[in-house]
């Protein structure tokens, strides 16, 4: 299977690698683990600034550092397998091989060549605990509980240095945001099921992280060939594409020939979590017909993703036999793959579902390797109109059931969830969810507010992801522009990203995340202050908010001009703002009159740390503030 | 002023026209005023679907009727002059002489030619009504709330018929949204103050639109040159482009030179409410020093824009002195431009707002043409930081105070809204504006749910747009990706009306207006369906959603296939639900077994309206449906 094959598409994959704009990789060694690399990204202010650089939350791997060389035919570095091994209660193994079906039986140029140093699997020993949630249960710490407690502090230890409230000032709906992230409190969490670190022990490659309410939101972005389109090679690429800009874990959606092998390269090179719907593949195996689907094939398929090292798994087993019928009155039926495949399966057979009779044995399998359920919702509404119906809920309650059925056994869980609902109706969902699954994580795919925009449904549901992430969903699936219409490329993917980080932090802040509002504040300073690089650099995306900027004021004179191309240089509202700052310091200044002549700025107006400079500089700018405006538009047309 | 001027930026402006994709131009005749034409888009669907045409609510102006020939240098027909005549009450007069200050005193190349037949103006004769606000308190029913009655029922009757329960099942918070809109629903809702219908008397080009918490939600477009860029041309074609994909009104936001004659432009070609900010206009006319701001200056270009017809003006008369050095001590300051020039004025000459004090000459003034106010929300938070503080609240009140004084005086009114506004924090926006201002229709700028996306606040926005829409914002200001960064272009005034538009209809379903989800609905059938064509035309975007649809599949005989590009021809969920109604109707029936072999149809399955077709051309497809998708992957490439 792993000769060399010399087709255009099979060869080594390109991926982006090198810092973002101003951006330094940075790691933390935790206390409590000083072995440990926690990644951060800090953006670098300008120096005369006197701000201090900021920290953010680094999905991007060590495709960002230059320090390190990367190598796709090797795969990242597998330093978590050094944790597993220390824990003990794993055995290494020979593993399944690889089978032609695995890969739907592509032969000769249409097979893609696997990665070349396929690791070995490893397992649980019979009856030792493995998963994060046993151990969680078990009162033990594990290295990925420091880990993911390191990250999730970014900014925490500064504000609360800062502020003596250290809560901003959030409505939670019941949550509970610890002032500070310890790692006892990110065990407590995952022994509740309010959280989940997704991470096969076979993942080595992994940077862990944490999913769960009283955590940073987090979002997921979708990849996948389909029957139709696409390579491997695209398929890596928009995993490290997708993680440059924040996504927090990664799907694996792959239709069609090739899975098995796609995976595999993806898996070696991905630093965040990998989740899949492992019966896609089994219907591959049996030539895309539901019908001929059974345990058997199924089973072998879960064994061979979790060997791979596959971190979570959306099964759909709350699609039972009696809730299928429920959906024939709606306008769009079943809308989930995973669910119409079980529906057609139940319903060709006229039995209940294998994979809910099964249920037991899918734990035994997922919990040897640790892999996170993400119980998928088969039922979610495929439109307004279908939204929080009998069927849709049917389901859910189903999946708090078998939620309760994988806690026992050992393993982590979250619960998937919709789709398109309109705002009126989302709050019931998240509520819902969380008593009838005990609080473990909701993730969801957006939900869409409305069906009226298709191309435009990254904001469509960008809507509903904000809204569902403040009420206290964990994570966020996101929705690309394509959504419906096509496959996303690398432009949808970051666009879908982007929108899904705003989505998400914004829940973050309404949530008063106590260190959320760090990066929107310096963003502002830096705004107010005509800090155009640093704004651009402090922002989701700097490359387009600088080409933005520069199809109005192209010039890099403009970039530190104390003007905007909205008002132009006769007039600025940030400049007056000064003067009232002025105003006000001599309001308080018993040898001021308190009434400030035009044109004056005195150093007695400053009222704000960092705010000295600020005045010097506008008065160093002095009437350059005031150019003629002709003479700008005219030098913008010579540019 | 008006001699041809030959220079290529003065050439006659090109706009956009025709109809957009599968639409048909239709005019309604209303019961109560059968002279008056009332535009509706009408979306053709596929004859064989069996489903009745789309009707949607029309901004576009007669730009979309192919039986109208545009001539924008005579302008739209200024058939609105005759209600105002037959009114009464109302005298035609010479008007204010243009002076050179009106344009900047732009001369020679870079003055912009005047429109060639500018009107001459009306006025109220004194004591005599002329306002919607007075005609409504005097029990009178204008064409102009006979005409947006009209517009404001579309769908619903269709609605009425079809559904018991006409109202759907929204969440109003305190609105009242009927089951059918009257001419007498609309005159009590404006005689409440509760909603206004911009329309100064002189903009006679205009369709009436009316904006309030039980009407539908509006969006509007600001358009405008600065100081440093952008022509006449462009600005109109901005307007006929903005309404093109929805907005309902456009404010001309410029400021520089040639203000005058790019406003006159703009009016005499735009069937939207016109809105602006006087005082950047009186800025120019004291060469941007807001310290040389008088009333006299001001007043004079108040009568100006009334006479040329502008339907509402921002008046940022709540930046009261005293509230000044409430901003101090903010991280962003003042950032409303008016804001700021009002707040310096105070400052420069330590005297209460001009603005504020001369309030009822300015009402005095407003009334006789019927220019409504847009109370200006001069000190909105210009960063989450900012949000809610005491400089913004204590202006909020004063709006309330001052929306009486106009209201006494007969004018119509509505108030400016934020900003800068995480999530939890934007109710309590919504809830104090509706309280102070005695439920004056509420007008926000977004608001931004963050800080930190330059390049996105189109989609940092949407989210709170949408929000505040449902909790009963009248009319939602768009963003655009440029702001903070730059002026809109083309593409980015669409990105930002699409947006606005999916925030109001978002916020119209929350609320349960009777009829919004018919749109969402014939969408989803369509999809559901595979009628593709149907789905791209029903949505705000018909031309990006067929794009995005051809990049993956671009064959015309794809959008007819029963597979799309995300599943394959192979696999596919819908199909599959197909199968499920058939078993779900087989479950009713007695003669049947319920279960289903795989890939057999019966037309017994068939359990909606419409249905049937459906079912048969499923039938009629048989294998086709399950292609090679080798095969399809081959025909794409050779496209």
């Amino acid at each position: 299977m792993n000769k060399p094959i010399t087709s255009a598409d099979l060869v080594t994959p390109k991926v982006t690698t090198g810092s973002l704009p101003a951006s330094r990789k940075v790691y933390v060694a935790p206390d409590a683990a000083p072995d440990l690399r926690v990644p951060v990204r800090e953006i670098v202010l300008e120096a005369s600034s006197g701000e201090p650089n900021l920290p953010v939350y680094d999905t991007t791997g060590v495709y960002s550092d230059p320090d390190v060389t990367i190598d796709v035919e090797r795969g990242l570095a597998r330093t978590r397998i050094e944790w597993v091994k220390q824990r003990g209660g794993v055995e290494q193994y020979d593993g399944r091989p690889i089978q032609p079906v695995d890969n739907g039986n592509a032969t000769g140029k249409y097979l893609a060549r696997n990665f070349p140093n396929t690791p070995k699997p490893w397992r649980a020993l019979d009856g030792k605990p493995v998963t994060q949630y046993e151990f969680a249960k078990a009162g033990v710490i594990t290295k990925e509980m420091i880990y993911v407690a390191t990250r999730e502090n970014l900014g925490r230890k500064q504000q609360l240095e800062r502020a003596a409230a250290v809560l901003a000032d959030g409505e939670q709906f019941g949550g509970a945001l610890p002032a500070f992230v310890t790692p006892e409190f990110v065990r407590s969490e995952i022994a509740r099921g309010r959280a989940i670190i997704p991470s096969n022990i076979n993942h080595a490659e992994l940077e862990p992280m944490i999913i769960g309410r009283n955590f940073l939101t987090k979002i997921n972005a979708n990849i996948g060939n389909s029957a139709v389109t696409s390579s491997v090679e695209e398929e890596i690429e928009k995993m490290v594409w997708a993680i440059r800009w924040g996504a927090d874990t990664v799907m694996d959606l792959s239709t069609g020939r090739n899975i098995h092998n796609t995976r595999e390269w993806i898996l070696r090179n991905s630093p965040v979590p990998i989740g899949t719907v492992p019966i896609y593949q089994a219907l591959e195996k049996v030539d895309g017909d539901p019908v001929k689907l059974d345990w058997e094939c199924y089973k072998d398929t879960l064994i061979e993703q979790c060997e791979q090292g596959v971190d979570y798994f959306t099964i759909h087993a709350g699609v039972r036999l009696a809730y299928v019928p429920l959906t024939a009155t709606r306008v769009t039926g079943i809308v989930s793959r995973g669910g119409s495949i079980m529906a057609k399966w139940c319903l060709s057979r006229h039995k209940e579902s294998f994979l809910y009779e099964r249920f037991d044995e899918i734990c035994d399998i997922m919990r040897k390797y640790d892999v996170s359920f993400s119980l998928g919702d088969g039922l979610r509404p495929g439109s307004i109109a279908d939204a929080n119906d009998r069927a849709q809920f049917a389901e859910l309650e189903t999946l708090g059931e078998l939620t309760k059925i994988a806690w026992d056994k050992g393993c982590q869980v979250m619960i998937e969830g919709p789709g398109h609902v309109p705002m009126h109706k989302i709050k019931i969902n998240m509520d819902k969810q969380l008593k009838e699954c005990g609080e473990a994580p909701f993730y969801t795919l957006g939900p869409l507010t409305t069906d009226i925009a298709p191309g435009y449904d990254h904001i469509t549901s960008g809507i509903g992801a904000a809204m569902i992430g403040w009420f206290g969903c964990a994570m966020l699936c996101y929705v690309t522009p394509k959504e419906h219409l096509g496959l996303p490329d690398r432009d949808d993917v970051k666009d879908g990203v982007i929108t899904y980080k705003i989505a998400a932090h914004a829940a973050d802040l309404a949530k008063g995340h106590p260190a959320a509002q760090l990066r929107d504040d310096a963003l502002s300073r830096a705004r107010f202050d005509f800090r155009w690089q640093d704004q651009f650099n402090l922002g989701l995306d700097p490359e387009t908010a600088r080409e933005y900027h520069d199809e109005t004021l192209p010039k890099e004179a403009h970039k530190v001009a104390h003007f905007c191309s909205m008002c132009g240089p006769k007039f600025c509202s940030m400049k007056i703002t000064q003067d009232v700052r002025d105003y006000a310091a001599g309001l308080n200044d018993p040898n001021s009159s308190g009434a400030l002549s035009s044109g004056t700025l005195t150093q007695k107006g400053v009222i704000e740390d960092g705010m000295a400079q600020m005045s010097e500089k506008f008065r160093q700018m002095g009437e350059q503030v005031y150019v003629d405006a002709a003479a700008v538009k005219a030098s913008n047309k010579a540019f």
